[in-house]
């Protein structure tokens, strides 16, 4: 069973509060776990929340402001205290080598795990296998940033009436699947006969920019967009001085791009409760969650059939 | 008044658990603000505790291990967002030269604060000023690590009797204190004339270490020690392979070396309760106590006569 959940690691902009940690977004998909803008205290959020550190699969890193990325180095440092086996992925701005460095030599530590770097240089397609694509796009910010969306690949569902009617059973469903094809008294049957389409489910991770194309390219479409949210409209001179969205503006992005859900996210210090900023995005976009720490957030199990 | 009061910020060892952030401790020192072995998450640890990082006047970095440096990142960049007008000593073994750099360079931020690193090559005096001295020594742990003593400087304490025979009154005894001397009817009176000698007081700050003799140094007659106490005497061969303390031993230096009060901390994940820890440290010391992230220790105010 194939399982997507959001995690709120933590849900601060700019400073901690007694509530909210720095950012931090985990997000299990299917066999993968992605961590996204490890903020510090990560470390600490992931043992609060019952993430396991072994689970990580990819890291990515939106841009290199201290909120998004001093818990990298707990993250490393744990994944290698573990002895993790398997390799991690690790996606950030190329002109942020640097901090990425510098990030992941900031203590003494046995440096067991095998990481992968990718520098994000320009946008576009970043990353490709068998059961998902990454894209980048450049944002808006007061640095160089990233945005980030996750595809998962098409792929069949076999109906157990066709299997039947083929006369397929037990361990030949699984050769089936993994040959694309199986021979029964004779007559060839190929997967797709027996299967209906299913359309990959995708997610994009919008953190700390302006209102932008690019916010659009990336939430095109997706089931779950993942959005700043760093001020109220009140507070929109703000937000474009400091590279920022408000409540609105996110959800704006939600609706032109038509996404499935919008989880706001990113709040200033300044807002004690997010009430406003749910409302103000629920009159452009109604499907949208104000989130706490601590959070999970399923993608729904959607069977959509490819036209 | 001076106050001196340690601010427990963080007090597990090597991983965070749900109760204890990583290392982490803040003391009033009259009026310093001196940070001790900032792990990661301890910008936000100051906020749950109510310190304020404008405070900080000195910081002192025990090792590089993640545990006790990964929050430094956070603080400093925390300092600059304050805009903090004054300078920051900070203290580290100079074999750690490297983390240190990577570790004030790990992401982007104004850097406006003014630091002045203090590489600690070989124990002995490392700063002195009219109200302080500062020693370190080495331990002996897996990496270099040094151990800190704070030692107040000794000074006179007015009193009111003899200033009145003196017929010395309200701004005149501000003049006094600061010239050292006033002349009143023609009679030069010395600030010693009508005071008693206060002898400073003391702290030690030992981490990471084995039971060794620079330990003793630094805790000879302090008035309080925070001493790690990592595991208790069951697990003593894992304490001396990974360059720890049991918690017996923890006493035993603040009972040999006569240390005025015991601050147990530093424990391993492994310890949901710390009773354990305190019955066995106080078979060797008795005043002693274990804490919990958030407590408050003051020192004792004490007018003690110099000899």
């Amino acid at each position: 069973m194939s399982i997507k959940r959001l995690i709120i690691l933590g849900s601060s902009a700019q400073v901690p509060t007694r509530e909210r940690n720095h950012s931090g977004y985990f997000m299990h998909w299917n066999r993968e776990g992605l961590l996204f803008d490890p903020g510090e205290g990560t470390q600490r959020q992931m043992c609060r929340f019952n993430v396991r550190a072994s689970t990580i699969t990819k890291i990515f890193i939106t841009h290199f402001h201290g909120d998004h990325c001093l818990g990298l180095p707990g993250v490393i440092q744990r994944l290698a205290l573990d002895n993790i086996t398997h390799s991690v992925d690790i996606f950030f701005p190329a002109s942020g080598m640097e901090f990425y460095d510098n990030l992941i030599r900031a203590s003494s530590y046995h440096q067991g795990v095998k990481m992968n770097p990718h520098p994000v240089e320009d946008g576009g397609e970043i990353f490709v296998d068998p059961s998902m694509r990454i894209q980048a796009e450049a944002l808006d910010h007061t640095i160089d940033a990233f945005g980030y969306k996750i595809t998962e690949s098409d792929s069949l569902t076999v109906i157990p009436e066709k299997l039947k009617r083929a006369g397929i059973f037990g361990a030949d469903i699984g050769s089936l699947k993994s040959d694309g094809s199986i021979e029964i008294k004779g007559k060839k049957v190929s997967l797709e006969e027996v299967s209906i389409p299913k359309k990959g489910q995708s997610m994009a991770f919008i953190m700390d920019t302006r209102y932008c194309r690019n916010a659009l390219n990336l939430a095109h479409e997706v089931d779950l967009l993942i959005c700043e949210s760093t001020y109220t409209s009140e507070h929109s001179e703000l937000a474009k001085t400091y590279g920022h969205l408000t409540s609105a503006q996110a959800a704006r992005i939600a609706r032109l791009s038509n996404a499935g859900r919008l989880v706001l996210t990113h709040y200033s210090q300044r807002y004690l409760d997010t009430r406003g900023m749910l409302s103000e995005a629920k009159e452009e976009f109604s499907n949208c969650v104000v989130v706490a720490d601590g959070d999970n957030i399923d993608l729904p199990v959607v069977k959509r059939v490819l036209e």
